[in-house]
């Protein structure tokens, strides 16, 4: 029987078809036993007896590849596959399969709900509301202000879609990949302005970033960046921790830099780290695609690549090799 | 020289144009010495030497009323008319103006920012993560669930729209005006089934309310109503305090009952009840119409109607019969 880990949780919680989709095909499945997102460490310890890996965004490095001698399949639960090192899986004939376009909903509507609380200050209010102060704090509404959105893909789109019926604010908005610049239909009644990122940090009033991670990425924006925004510039990251430089924004913020931000992925998660200091600083727990109906997509989407690599099929969403490519060009994993 | 009292506060921090227009036409303003809504007897000691009040929500009832013996306008800054004892006013010969449409967006937009912050536990998890603590909490995006609005006026209206452009929820809808509901243009992609307000208790993941106060509202939503919605029932109240009975809400709460509530607007104000011992209660200061540009519109509307009066000038905005045909039939001001 073969034998499957699922590392990503929670999993099955609120819908049970993933599970029972692998009782149906008599696999044997165990679930992540600590409970939380695993190091590298831990992976490699754990891996060596799967046949199959059902991957949330735990390191898949080299180093945890090497022990997973029995490894033939991992069916990412999310999007991101900057986790995963793809070429050296590849080498070693594992294949991987993902689920791009499930979580994108959730992850807008979040991002949109962050959009609104900094720009009315409704974590502000709720902190000091709760600690007994009143303090009416003016706000800004969409259409006020300049939005800046680094990368317009799955995720960027639907927020400028979501946006526009708030009105027609200022966009400004960078996308490495010339095909979604020339796409007319992203967001049809809003006038959008393709610039630099430079230009973003520049001139927006807030700053919404939905690009994955990679060597290019990481550390896009650190204190340098963050400086020339302007002092009360809004930041919101929803795609992967480390995007913003984590110390850099913690340096910033406390000096007084910036309105404030929102951040929902950390280099390290859980994350325990300074910016819980910072009140004008809205931290989720990596709950972009935690709506009931998108985690349950995710989680159905890559069961079923499971199900048909166990039944000798095609899989029908595996990583494109673009992305192969992208990591041979631009990738280190370094993870602890 | 005409003396003006302006009690509503904060006005003319982000845009001085109202405080300009009244230096134009030279009279002699006073602003809320106070710097905080005033109470029945602090508005009863002040308004004897005043010809024209630009209001807020303070009380100004028949016992404010005997002793502004001057007085000839009084402007609301916003919409809600329910602090003012409109019919004796009326008998006084007094004036009164307001603003109602220069709110609205304002309104609608915080109240979707709330609704995401419910259905996303982003209030939760900022909180948690503020002391140290991830945990990855599910959530439901705006199609996932029914909503019921409660009110669609100006503000349910557009907080319909808005949600729109999410999705096409389950939408059950309540409104006392037959005109509204036979209005098939409030959000053309959207079904609104009309019902009434029991199922929306009954029926409802998420309710908004979006009614003016009158005898008939106050105290719309009890123990009993609340003990008829879901266990899970979130509820917002953007409108005016104590619609939702502030007593209840707090009992059913600390009882385990609703998934949880954004409450903006409280029975006295500045608010500070029990509610703040109650994490998944978001609490704001009453800033629904705290966006920089409704704001400024609401107070050089206001202004606006000042100057006309001074000039002699027909009224733009008077506060219409209807309103004060309401009061006659349902209300009793009753205020501390």
């Amino acid at each position: 029987m073969l034998k499957v880990l699922v590392t990503t949780v929670p999993f099955g919680e609120t819908n049970k078809l993933p599970l029972e989709l692998m009782e149906n095909i008599s696999v044997d499945v165990t679930i992540n036993p600590l409970n939380r997102k695993l190091t590298e460490i831990e992976l490699s310890d754990l891996i060596e007896e799967f046949d199959i890996l059902v991957a949330g965004t735990e390191p898949i490095t080299k180093k945890v590849l090497q022990k997973a001698t029995r490894l033939k399949l991992i069916s990412r639960v999310g999007i991101g596959v900057d986790n995963v090192d793809l070429n050296e899986a590849k080498k070693r004939n594992i294949l991987v399969a993902y689920t791009p376009d499930a979580p994108a909903p959730a992850v807008a509507e979040l991002t949109i709900g962050l959009m609104l609380s900094l720009l009315r200050s409704i974590h502000i209010s709720n902190h000091l509301m709760h600690n007994g102060e009143w303090k009416r704090i003016f706000g800004r509404r969409i259409t006020e202000v300049t939005i800046g959105i680094i990368g317009v893909g799955r995720i960027g789109s639907r927020v400028l879609r979501r946006i526009s019926s708030f009105g027609s604010p200022q966009i400004l908005a960078n996308d490495i990949n010339s095909d979604v610049i020339n796409n007319s239909k992203i967001a049809p009644s809003l006038k959008i302005n393709w610039v630099s990122k430079e230009e973003i940090y520049k001139n927006s009033d807030l700053i919404s970033i939905h690009i994955p991670k990679t060597s290019l990425t990481s550390s896009l924006i650190t204190k340098k960046e963050l400086l020339t925004m302007r002092s009360d510039t809004l930041i919101i990251n929803t795609s992967r921790g480390g995007i913003v430089n984590e110390d850099d924004l913690f340096e910033v913020l406390s000096n007084g830099h910036l309105g404030g931000c929102a951040i929902d992925v950390f280099d390290n998660e859980p994350y325990n780290g300074p910016l819980s200091k910072i009140q004008r600083c809205i931290l989720t727990s990596h709950m972009g695609s935690m709506s009931v109906d998108c985690r349950s997509r995710m989680e159905i989407e890559a069961v079923e690549e499971l199900v048909r690599y166990v039944r000798g099929k095609k899989l029908k969403r595996p990583v494109p090799l673009s992305e192969y490519e992208i990591q041979k060009a631009f990738f280190k994993i370094e993870k602890p």
